[in-house]
């Protein structure tokens, strides 16, 4: 019997898992051809890149929902099998969003589709960005069939593989849900209000960022409906607050922090709720001129920074952070007292939501 | 117990099957807003107006293998179910395919991206484009996780479904790999040799369009693993003569018939056998200019096609549509005489072989 012992552990786990799923598709792979095993060590080299959080979301709960029951090597094994295959989904959702916003870096670093391009050569022609283009889409459906495959392969009994099959089934449609809007929202093809803007927000994040990995703790632990219910509620609310918090780092926080271009959002003209939320307020006419211009001054970004604030965005939206959090703290409250949660359970979404609320990054 | 009796009793269930799925799939999507269902529409739309070939296939070879037998309503739904999402994933590759190659049309009609950027209005502008091809990848995301769902949740022994998982898997590896190196033909990254533009046909249309239907008929009809791979080389051999046959139409035959535009291939510059061939030739510096030309006129066209001809492309290529039809005989002999096949089953292969062999649309 092996039970996870430390976070440590769990990075290590996930991504030996994750390294050596990538090392047997490239060799699949190499049978089709050099360019085709290159674009396999290319997404392995970017996925390990990544910060795994939602794997590790999943272990963690894991590992809370089985101490003291007796989890066997096989759950664990699982656990760790279904951890990986969320992070094969994040990455394919990340490489399908790149392509649709032409995206050739993340957090500063060329992406993959960078990547690509930048190993045609120096200054990528028009051939090299849409081979970059095509590999990432390709790449992601890969990602995403290894992601479902991996979920229906899990071996345990078939009421469970059911629910989480039913599960991912119920992510895609949503999370894909909220990419359409919120492309819909930037080619003004859906009108840019505010309640279209938060559940878009929750559909496109919150769904597989955060319901996903602790319903599937929940449903692998043989958690009765009403955990499962109560978790896609907490998801929805972390993954909500998570976004939120994200919008307001990149408008109000510190650059040299997160990491994010500074003003990007308001650069590319991103629907966020911060934008949402001033388009109803008497300050927006001033605002609407600053926002969306690719070339937008230091100086103007934080004029336009300064009559976000004034006009109460600002303030609305850590506002609305909070509600989230509160949300969190009511529905473990519930599960709780009606004996569906363990206090070791609920502590791991207590840490999880204060690692959220005191990000700066 | 209920036997598909007639060619139209198929049809009929398929459509009707692949219907109540889009219909289904609508009402979830509708809780996403009308944009979201909208799409699920048009989808349903374009897939139940295609020629559903390959789960007639499927279902054509679940009936032979399943004569005489006891087949039970159950394997019959199934086979239903797995058609269905075989016809799903087909849809899937088209969508992304259509996205990577900017197309518009398929057989001169709006293709999905087409009607979703010309609902926009008459003339679409860039972000109608954009909104449509966004469409069109995440659709492509919605079917093709669909199709590997819809293959996990078939109610068959775990050993079954774990022969059908694999066989998904191998698939749609197979075919990235083949539009992948297509792309990297086309973008100039991969070299344009005989051998390399074979594999990649095979490996991009055969495998999910023919070795996918007749492996999965037999992995539900119980059939042993030498049948198995006695179809998957006679899928491919099928499905490299359908594309080499569809190769030669668009260059040889007559538009009115095939129904694509006459010469497109010779305007898109398509990396076929044809012109692999024909590389090779000393004619090729006579051909080379008017390959690619979006503006070649007709008598141009025609010169192209009078070379092609002269330089032995077209009897090459005719020779290796017979060298697949004769490797399908061998394979199917080979079955046979093992008793691996029954005389009925060899005689559904035989029965599609010939309308291939003599098709000219």
């Amino acid at each position: 019997m092996v039970l996870i012992a430390a976070e440590e552990d769990i990075g290590a786990r996930i991504t030996e898992t994750l390294r050596s799923r990538f090392v047997e598709r490239g060799a699949v792979a190499a049978a089709h051809g050099d360019e085709f095993a290159a674009l396999w060590r290319t997404a392995g080299d970017h996925v390990l890149g990544g910060k795994l959080i939602r794997p590790r979301l999943l272990l963690d709960m894991h590992r809370a929902m089985t101490v003291g029951g007796d989890p066997t090597v096989a759950s664990d094994e699982i656990a760790v099998e279904l951890s990986v295959s969320v992070e094969l989904l994040h990455y394919a959702f990340l490489l399908h969003d790149d392509v649709i916003d032409g995206d050739l870096m993340r957090r500063r670093r060329p992406n993959f589709i960078g990547a690509i391009a930048h190993a045609r050569g120096r200054t990528p022609q028009e051939t090299d960005l849409h081979w970059a283009r095509t590999s990432a889409i390709l790449m992601g459906d890969l990602l995403m069939s290894a992601a479902v495959l991996g979920f229906a392969r899990v071996e345990v009994a078939a009421q469970t593989r059911g629910r989480l099959l039913d599960l991912m089934d119920h992510v895609i449609m949503e999370t894909v849900a909220g990419e359409h809007t919120d492309v819909g929202l930037s080619d003004g093809v859906i009108a840019p209000d505010l309640e279209t803007v938060l559940a878009m927000t929750a559909s496109k994040t919150a769904s597989y960022s955060f319901a996903l990995p602790l319903r599937a703790a929940a449903v692998l632990a043989g958690a009765p409906p009403a955990v499962e219910t109560g978790m896609t509620a907490i998801g929805r609310h972390l993954g909500l607050a998570y976004q939120l918090q994200d919008d307001l780092l990149c408008v109000f926080g510190d650059s040299r922090d997160h990491g994010k271009d500074a003003f990007s959002d308001l650069r590319e003209g991103k629907e966020t709720a911060i934008i949402a939320f001033a388009r109803q307020t008497e300050e927006w006419p001033s605002i609407e001129p600053l926002i969306g211009a690719a070339n937008l001054s230091a100086e103007a970004a934080a004029r336009a920074r300064e009559r976000l604030r004034a006009c109460g965005a600002e303030r609305y939206v850590r506002a609305l952070v909070r509600e989230q959090f509160d949300a969190v703290d009511a529905a473990l409250a519930e599960l709780q007292d009606s004996d569906s949660l363990s206090d070791g359970e609920a502590a791991t979404v207590r840490a999880l939501t204060e690692r959220i609320g005191s990000r700066t990054a």
